[in-house]
């Protein structure tokens, strides 16, 4: 998702056929009636089985035992747990550190029980999945690493292994015990989470500056990460997603992730999904609109902006408030393509998450050095149809969307009139809210509107 | 392996413990009897299955489909093909292309039916294995692609998307059919097969060198690759290996993959794995001393030297001509470490290997800018430990072996006496024959070593 559908680019190429056919399967299970036609293509076994076990069969996400594992320092012994760690080696956490510690505590990226150990590091480098306990492929593309100096690991290997870890604003937050070291090979690191080694891409910039040595253990967390910015109330847990899922009777819950403001393409995307899901015969699917929490790089529109924007957007009635749920995803943002798309389906499937909405480019950006895609802007979609562990998950790829003057509004983009079609690509949209002008009517709710163009007046 | 025995270096770290499971698993799992102790670990079930399925219950590799697909054109549509293929546009398959061509036609890959997709390419990269006809994961952790220019895929579009290839000796050897055209992302291709972009890089150099469109399709090779350079007796197939197993009568089979002569580590390695299988019960264990026989780096000994040198160590004794076969692998070698050694790995599976030994960095080599190792040394083991697709190979970590100066030979390194034993590197040897020194006694049989001596004399 991410900027997708602010970026200009042709309609969708046609799909491989084992993923036309997990489109088409999409449609065709329906559980009420029409499973129907579509079918000279033979559906591999895996797609069959994973779209019958995201089926209606499975009904509202249970919470399982794995995706509701939290961090969490049991209440009866934390203030035995803050006295422990007055004594303890002290790591002073960046602000991404601690959005890390934010994902694991809650549960995000379960199984994980803390910073990765080298054994979990590799194989989440080569492989973009880890081994769970029965030997069970988990995804986890992403990295979940913790640097420090070659001082700190020795300070922290002759204090029995255990360490406090300290946020930027200089509590201490957490333990991590049973600590591991292991060499941070920094560029094979970058190489194979970005595609790149360029040390002007934004996430990689700070891997670079990062410690030579990578932390792991298991994590305790004190309390809940907030940062009273007035946007603590959107950052639900997984625990209480399910909750508000069961509140709502939700019988499907399907995700949007997001790291720019809602335009109508965006809604019409999620509307559409939703007749979809209705047709194949749920009563009550639930969206989740999922902003990216953590750290984003300069150009993208802050986080604060963003929930106001997409308030704005449910105020006007642009997305239902009855079958949405407004919320924070508390990772930073990677910008690694690919392989980061699979991170963003797999913490949101640890929050029962069924139905992952995926468009063009997931996670992607202009390459530092010569400003073209970083990546193939369909290989996300590629990426996430195939990972291993993903396959309870059901994705749904979108068709791209863009303004049809012919109507005034945002609409499935048909080649057959391509020019009635105006694609207005994010930096355009940032263009248009920074100028005060105006972008062509129905692009955006006007209330949603004047908050880019308030928000860009202030820069 | 590789240059492993070679390299100076510490002795293997201590494992983690789901290695050290798996290596203890290794020895536990007898068949005959002392089935005994060693587990306070609790082994994950994974490791415990994979244990179980190539142990004794399994017996000799079993000729299964899978690994005896071959690419060949059936001798009675021989003539038709050839005849078809002077239709078609060219494509100009380089030395390296050619060594694919080779390995595909085989089945060593299996079951890839050509150059990869972009669907299978996709995966390659991301997840080093790829989704089988059913969904199950097949290990496949190097792309092996074909790349051409935006003329050669125009003109093949244009008549109906298929092609031939033609060797560099001008000879037409193979018709591609189906054709699929991708972009070729380089610079993301060659960080996420080797983790560095370094344009040095001996394979990445010919990645950066090749076109800028990737050509996948369905192979129909006209007849058996060959070289007619002496050493064609011992490029045994698949489906050869297989024969000579049930020859021989083996009924366990473990693989040596070199690209490097053998000293005697080596052979003490080989000669240790072969008595533990005999330990376990095993009555006829078969070792395959498998030589890369594809593209190496200037600096490693050719082909034909390693070959040679190695039969002198066999006729010497040394290694036992009963029990050992000599055979070369196709492929040409990637210089891409912990994803390279599963590659290794999973060639020789769909060769019938059950055990594959796995030593100190297995494919890496000194990163072409600041001539340290690429890679963590023991990444390689690890990664094959857990690969995706690997699960049916018990893996067999061996022990650094050095010489020791007490007794004159060859042994397992003990870091409790470290000063007796002398670690003689790559380049070490090279410089000791290149200067016609002898090494200490004990290091290579005589006749092995003056083999090495008069190819070195020679340049």
């Amino acid at each position: 998702m991410d900027s997708a559908a602010f970026v200009s680019g042709p309609a969708a190429p046609p799909c491989a056929p084992r993923l036309a056919q997990r489109i088409s399967s999409f449609k065709a299970a329906a559980p009420s009636s029409n499973k129907t036609q579509s079918s000279r293509v033979i559906a591999p076994q895996y797609l069959l089985r994973s779209t019958a076990s995201t089926g209606v069969r499975m009904g509202v996400a249970s919470p399982s035992k794995v995706s509701l594992m939290e961090l969490f320092v049991e209440p009866s012994k934390l203030a035995a747990a803050k006295t422990e760690a007055e004594s303890l080696p002290k790591v002073a956490l960046s602000e991404i550190d601690l959005q890390w510690v934010h994902v694991l505590s809650e549960g995000w990226a379960a199984p994980l029980k803390g910073f990765m150990r080298e054994d979990e590091y590799v194989q989440s480098l080569h492989f973009n999945c880890i081994r769970g306990e029965n030997g069970e492929l988990v995804n986890q593309s992403v990295p979940i690493v913790l640097a420090v100096d070659e001082a700190k690991k020795a300070e922290i290997e002759s204090s029995g292994n255990a360490c406090a870890l300290v946020d930027p604003s200089g509590s201490t937050i957490a333990i991590l015990r049973n600590c591991e070291f292991y060499t941070h090979y920094k560029e094979e690191r970058v190489a194979r989470t970005f595609g790149l080694t360029d040390k002007r891409h934004p996430y990689a910039e700070k891997i670079y500056e990062a410690g030579n040595v990578l932390l792991g253990g298991d994590l305790e967390v004190f309390e809940r990460i907030r940062y009273n910015d007035g946007l603590d109330e959107y950052r639900l847990t997984p625990k209480e997603l399910m909750a508000e899922y069961e509140k709502r009777g939700a019988d499907a819950v399907f995700f949007f992730q997001l790291r720019n403001p809602v335009h109508n393409g965006h809604a019409l995307l999620m509307q559409d999904t939703r007749r979809q899901l209705l047709e194949r015969g749920f009563k009550n699917p639930l969206l989740v609109v999922h902003q990216i929490g953590g750290a984003v790089k300069g150009d993208d529109v802050p986080l604060k902006e963003r929930i106001m924007q997409n308030k704005a957007v449910m105020e006007e009635g642009i997305l239902d408030p009855e079958s949405t749920i407004l919320g924070i995803f508390p990772s930073p943002m990677l910008y690694a393509g690919p392989t980061e798309v699979q991170w963003h389906a797999k913490a949101r499937m640890n929050a029962g998450c069924q139905f992952y909405i995926v468009g063009r480019d997931p996670a992607g950006m202009k390459h530092p050095e010569h400003g073209e895609d970083m990546y193939d802007p369909w290989h996300g979609k590629k990426a996430l149809t195939y990972a291993p562990g993903l396959e309870k998950l059901e994705i749904l790829p979108f068709r791209v969307a863009a303004y049809d003057k012919s109507v005034g509004k945002m609409a499935f983009f048909d080649p057959s009139r391509a020019g009635d079609f105006l694609f207005i690509s994010g930096s355009k949209m940032r263009a248009y809210a920074r100028d005060g002008e105006m972008p062509p009517a129905g692009f955006m709710g006007e209330k949603a509107w004047k908050i880019l163009v308030d928000y860009y007046a202030s820069l």
